[in-house]
């Protein structure tokens, strides 16, 4: 089945809500057309453990009902979207790309996808994560390699692979994610499309399936800074399920920031997120700088003096954390891993209690310390990754992936991926924004002033 | 030299202030008591680790003073305390009775130590705790033993003993306490005295040495409910160095339960407060009980159905904190540990970080069960201890002292530890109430309800 509208393929949400809204796109339209890009392109991607196209339909079909009735329910509904393998949805199986999981049929919703299915988004299926998402290859042993739209013989980044290849390839508008080291960022990066970590508190993971629940996050992957603000506010709140939710109102975006950055102060960490960058990258990300000054963007450089704590600190704590969610399995079902994945939790399993702790003793450190640089400055500005997606061979470099997004895992703070270049091979280059807690507000406006007058996010890949 | 003023001995705060105010009782002449009396009983007690007698005259002095100026700083003004020995003091060794800090001199005070002395106290010296409020015999190693006021043979109880011998055996009116699985509820208990541990989050514990974070309480010792009271207005409050507290007003103490215990719900825990309690602390608590029903209280059994994972949960999250804090000396300096705590800190370097976070996880189910509990009960009332203070060789029983109190330890809820009878041997017996987050007054209120209308608060042991 061929696309049948190919102007629809790669529009963004923003794009669309207006459309849908005065009936000039129906829902219907939109999810055959997302369930026949999935035709088209997925069996090379191999995005989806679970492809929802029926029940896409039907709640297409409720969509464009609502709609007639003039019950519109904001700029998601009737938009196509896929969810994470992780994300629990009420009566369809969340495998977590795992074995141990490839059966379980949740009996209900986790709160962002029953905040999203509110907000009248349409479901095309659930995508790939690494195995649990903790992997170190980015493809789960269990359901196949998902692939980069940009290169197949890329990985997509990981863990939120299988959502960062469906919306950059034309298939979904915005799709799951959850970041626990970079997870969300990281993909967008290797996909080239927006990756939005919010502060942590901020969304629900109430029915996600943990990694380490105090670095975990959920958040957005999207088209546009623009779509990633739409799509936040729609999963964001307060949820008694969560006990680490705040009860804020959702961020929004500053939109003065679109027609000048004048005022804005950005800070470039002299430390660490510049040591050690591929060229492709540190080019990019240098274009981008420059052209945030040209934009009126103030930009300094700033001092994170405890930034080397933070990679062994966030690795004692994740390893900690996602041992004691294990353990039971590993116990009761040691072979049903993956070897990488068993490997990694059984050698966890020896991991000292003080060790844990004196790393959450070292995250305090470097939590004031973006506070202090942070001070001074509206965001941080660094690249999202150290290097381009790898080959899934590439063993030494996959690790490097989450360097530049962890050390925010272990802070908190909302940190934005976005487009910013790409390598001379054609690969897709992310910069990161690094905001203060709770200001996604002014992290996603800064970053839709450069989007604004940058085209990075409107290249596709030709698939 | 001798007591000059026989009958301030073993005054109450309470009944002191008054006097005070009014110039009746100059707070030199009770500092002067006071230190006579250290003179007079700390050589068969050995509460003290450093004697701060001049500087309690200055005070004295100072205190004096400002009262002849008019300058009342409320109802602790002039009275003379002591400080366990882990609560830092500015210029004054703080040893945590332990040899690695024998030489230790703060350069600021504890945020408790400055609360207290702003509201005018008179400080008499530092007192005696277990080593590192960790060592599993009651006595100090390094500074010998401290003994029960009531027995010389016997315990004082631990760890904050110290606090509880000076506090029952008329030297001083207040004494600060630590409490991390009961160091403040229990040698209250052993002592015959008030002991209340706050809510987690009411006391800051910034400058005190800690013993497990997550478990660690700060509260005072007394001769009544109404000095606890007052001593813990005193000492809480938000305080920005320590990340637990909150910024909530002074509990104070719901006065209406004096006359009439009426409306008052009790609740009786049916599993594990009552399944192994020695006779003697039985038959006294049960006394006690038809005292409260007596009073006007309507006494309920209540289910605490998850109390069974209390005791390995604490003692986990406990090892995993202690060793974290302790590990730096235990590679530096492990022949300066007395044996005990040596042995204990060395095997807890192999508690895995999964066992912590699995208790720490059991923790929540505990804590959900002490909410739903006391949502339809005011307090619960349970033995402060299972068993009055043994002897230093009774290991084994010695071992059980904690079983009552460290589940509040978990939950952080407040517990206040206070009289309710004598062994027919003499020795004091104490019960304890469990509040609801943050409902010191009530807890408060209704021990004060029942200390109004019984005597045990007024017996003294004879030193």
């Amino acid at each position: 089945m061929k696309t049948m509208h190919p102007e629809l393929t790669y529009a963004t949400i923003h794009e669309l809500s207006g459309r849908i809204r005065s009936r000039e796109i129906s829902p219907v339209e939109l999810a055959e057309q997302a369930v026949a890009r999935i035709e088209q392109v997925n069996p090379s991607l191999n995005a989806f453990v679970t492809v929802t196209a029926e029940l896409a339909m039907e709640q297409a079909k409720q969509a464009e009902q609502e709609l007639m009735k003039g019950n519109y329910k904001g700029p998601l509904h009737g938009i196509p979207i896929v969810h994470k393998d992780l994300y629990y949805t009420k009566g369809i199986r969340t495998t977590a790309s795992s074995k141990i999981l490839k059966d379980f049929v949740p009996d209900y919703d986790s709160t962002a996808v029953a905040k999203l299915a509110e907000a009248g988004t349409v479901l095309l299926g659930k995508v790939q994560t690494h195995e649990f998402a903790s992997g170190t290859t980015t493809n789960s042993v269990h359901f196949g390699p998902c692939r980069n739209p940009w290169n197949l013989e890329r990985v997509p980044g990981g863990s939120s692979g299988g959502t960062g290849a469906a919306v950059a390839s034309g298939i979904a508008y915005m799709g799951t994610g959850s970041d626990t080291g970079g997870s969300i960022r990281i993909p967008a990066a290797c996909c080239g499309v927006v990756g939005m970590k919010p502060t942590y508190g901020r969304v629900s993971r109430y029915g996600i399936v943990p990694m380490g629940w105090s670095l975990d996050h959920a958040g957005p992957l999207t088209r546009s800074v623009l779509d990633a603000s739409l799509s936040l506010d729609a999963m964001s709140g307060f949820d008694p399920k969560d006990e680490s939710t705040v009860n804020l109102p959702a961020p929004g975006l500053k939109m003065e920031y679109a027609e000048s950055l004048k005022g804005v102060r950005i800070g470039i960490p002299t430390r660490y997120y510049y040591d050690n960058v591929e060229a492709d990258v540190l080019t990019a990300v240098q274009a981008a700088i420059a052209k945030f000054k040209e934009l009126g963007a103030e930009v300094v450089e700033v001092e994170l003096s405890k930034i080397g704590y933070a990679r062994s600190a966030a690795s004692a704590i994740l390893m900690g954390e996602l041992v004691a969610y294990h353990e039971p399995w590993l116990e009761s079902r040691p072979e049903d891993y993956g070897a990488d994945v068993r490997m990694m939790l059984e050698s966890g399993r020896n991991l000292p209690a003080s060790t844990y702790l004196q790393a959450q003793r070292a995250r305090h450190l470097v939590v004031q310390d973006f506070l202090d640089a942070l001070s001074g400055v509206d965001v941080l500005l660094t690249p999202a990754t150290p290097l381009t997606a790898p080959t899934a061979e590439d063993f030494s470099r996959t690790l490097r992936l989450a360097e530049f997004t962890m050390p925010t895992n272990l802070t908190g703070l909302p940190s934005l991926s976005m487009p910013c270049g790409f390598s001379p091979e054609g690969m897709p280059v992310n910069l990161q924004l690094i905001g203060r807690p709770f200001d996604e507000a002014t992290v996603l406006g800064i970053g839709y002033g450069y989007e604004c007058n940058t085209e990075w996010h409107l290249r596709h890949p030709e698939l």
